[in-house]
């Protein structure tokens, strides 16, 4: 059944390509969510869905489907089209001309029952997976209309501009069975290991704690050391406290990763003792308890050393987004199909990204594959993957839908 | 001879009072350098002079004398009338009042002897300590009136508005023969113990240390621990490294102290390790010894970081100013007038902030007093002292002023 799908490098390359044209700056691409050139985008990409006999739908949000003809559930492949507002050709566009190709190749190859789509802004010009939160349920469209960006302006404003989303409606969910998010990685390990690809068990979850050092504004010269309630010296004792309780044995081959991203000093003078540090810690893992784990050493450090003084320290959790861990039956069936084109034994890994396929895990079967990204990186103009693993991932995208259909939609 | 000078508590109290209504907000006082508030002040500060017997004398750049009439030198007490922009009523205010108030009552008691000088911009709205710097070679008229404050006008287009600054010329300093400051603390030591005043035997130096961490900055959730390069972590465990290093057998006599005042984390934002920290490190200390040690631990801390990585650490002096010592005969002298007042034995301590005696003491024996900041308070609009307290302070510049007449002004 391995091969029932033949994906055609030149083809898929060459609209990964015609895609990149669109809203394309120097190496990389600018087309955040509802822009000329996401718009654009989507006609280019809705273009090629008919051609390929697929039936279009959009969707009131922006979300693009080219779904299968016939009757039966089919299997979904894609990701999504908008990008950063300083973007890379791949993030996003990879899994969504992944998905058109092995689509047409299905079609070509007699079967159909492969269907195609392309998320809304899952960059989060408005609101981050705005669009498969949208389609899935998690998010209604009031909401999501009123959803605004660094512009001021909503979501629903220039929907309306739009005359596709204008006449556009929600696309059934049950008429597919099962969801399939090729990716690029985003991080280095795949390109570090010299890998070609790899599949995803799990997205990672987040916690969010914002911090509060509550020190004492006062002069640099003329305030003791041992009377000062310095804010920036909190910070510093409670981060590396928590690097050292977070570091300790540590094994993160769960995906387990901590950032100190935003760091806010007041006054922020050269001659004043800071009198406040407002900061953020986010902490992302696999697995459920190790998440709940660190966010709890987070909290107890905190409470320690707000008790010990001499700055009181306030915490609050303000994300709480638990993993999501991929569908063990497709995960397996993207194990043999991995077998099929050559590539026995290939890595798991988690996604220490979010991505469309965690909102449509919540409603669909869901899995993911991830080709490397050059030096890991990502949200750049220079992102970029070897061509040859680019074609390695949409084969196993291929592969893996050849065995969906072979199980799921036997031929007459 | 002690008693030779008998100072006025009520008129002091009242002039200083009258000073504050200018500029007032509340409790504290607006009075930037050269501000209509600034020279107002300095018009009724040149009045009451005047009523004394005083010579007045402006300079190009705003600082005010009044000179004690006849030949020989004098001994000049004085501080500065302009304040921060959110400024309290007594810093720099307290000692120009003493002095006009010394002038006065050794001009009552026949003596005469004593000058009073308001030095101008102590406070850096152009410039710190910009007039003492400039009246004692340090700063040449040119590069003065070329200093901006942050609405972006220079000293010198202001200078030119004034009349009494239009007709000013440079003060001889040959027309004195030492120079004692009063100030008030402005830190938490005085008020603490419960003391009235204190003598400075040393006015702090002052190094800064400019720091750059250099990250890599990349995606929070797919970029692993070990591969990370992130600036936070660099300057949180640089930061620790110091504050271990400075604290390690601190002895804080010598008034040492260390500031990370400003931290600036790019591009801060919660989903992003950190590309870059810029950092300033400011160490003060009284000893010259001392101060040179720190800045070298700091940078040999930064060297050893820097080359273990995975951040470098690129570290740039920018400021470099040496303790100043009080002239000795001075602090002796204030040591008998503190007997003089029943003050025997008060407190010998290092200023921490820096003042016009720092200037001054380039070249004239200078020599400054305290009185307590309730609170350690000070640039802030509630900043206060006991007027008892105040008045001690008063009454030791004037059993001083009479020691040192006696000695050096002896009566025919």
């Amino acid at each position: 059944m391995a091969g029932l799908i033949a994906i055609d490098r030149e083809r898929f390359l060459a609209d990964l390509q015609a895609l990149r044209a669109i809203g394309a700056c120097g190496t990389g691409v600018v087309r955040p969510a509802l822009t000329t050139a996401d718009i654009d985008a989507r006609r280019f990409l809705a273009g090629r869905m008919a051609d390929a006999g697929l039936d279009v739908s959009w969707d009131p949000v922006g979300n693009l489907f080219g779904i299968a003809p016939g009757s039966g559930r089919s299997l979904l492949i894609g990701s999504h089209s908008d990008t950063q507002p300083e973007g890379g050709w791949l993030d996003g566009a990879f899994g969504v001309v992944c998905g058109l190709e092995v689509a047409r190749a299905a079609i070509a190859a007699g079967a159909g029952g492969v269907s195609v789509v392309s998320f809304a802004d899952e960059e989060g010009a408005f609101m981050p997976l705005l669009g498969s939160r949208f389609w899935t349920g998690q998010l209604g469209l009031e909401a999501a209309f009123c959803a605004g960006d660094n512009a001021g302006r909503t979501l629903g404003e220039l929907a309306r501009l739009t005359p596709e989303l204008r006449a556009g409606a929600q696309v059934d969910p049950s008429r597919f069975a099962a969801y399939l998010e090729p990716h690029i990685e985003q991080g280095p390990v795949l390109d570090g290991a010299g890998e070609a690809v790899a599949i995803v068990n799990t997205i990672v979850g987040m916690r969010q704690i914002e911090l509060e050092f509550v020190g004492d504004q006062n002069h640099a010269g003329t305030t003791p050391m041992a009377v000062r309630r310095d804010a920036v010296r909190a910070f510093v004792r409670y981060a590396a406290a928590v690097d050292a309780a977070f570091g300790a044995g540590a094994d993160w081959a769960d995906g387990a990763v901590w950032t100190f991203g935003r760091v806010d000093v007041a006054p922020n003078a050269v001659s004043i003792v800071p009198g406040l540090v407002r900061a953020t810690l986010q902490v992302r893992a696999g697995a459920r308890e190790r998440l709940a784990h660190l966010e709890q050493l987070a909290i107890e450090i905190a409470a320690q050393q707000s008790a010990q003084g001499p700055c009181p320290i306030v915490t609050r959790r303000t994300v709480n987004l638990a993993p999501v861990p991929m569908d063990p039956a497709l995960v397996a069936l993207l194990d043999s199909a991995a077998g099929d084109i050559g590539r026995s034994g290939c890595r798991h890994m988690v996604s220490g990204a979010l991505h469309d396929a965690a909102s449509v895990a919540a409603i669909l079967p869901s899995a993911m594959l991830f080709v490397p990204s050059r030096g890991g990186r990502s949200h750049r103009f220079d992102e970029d993957t070897a061509l040859d693993d680019l074609v390695v991932g949409c084969e196993l995208a291929g592969a893996a839908a050849g065995r969906w259909l072979a199980t799921n939609r036997p031929r007459p």
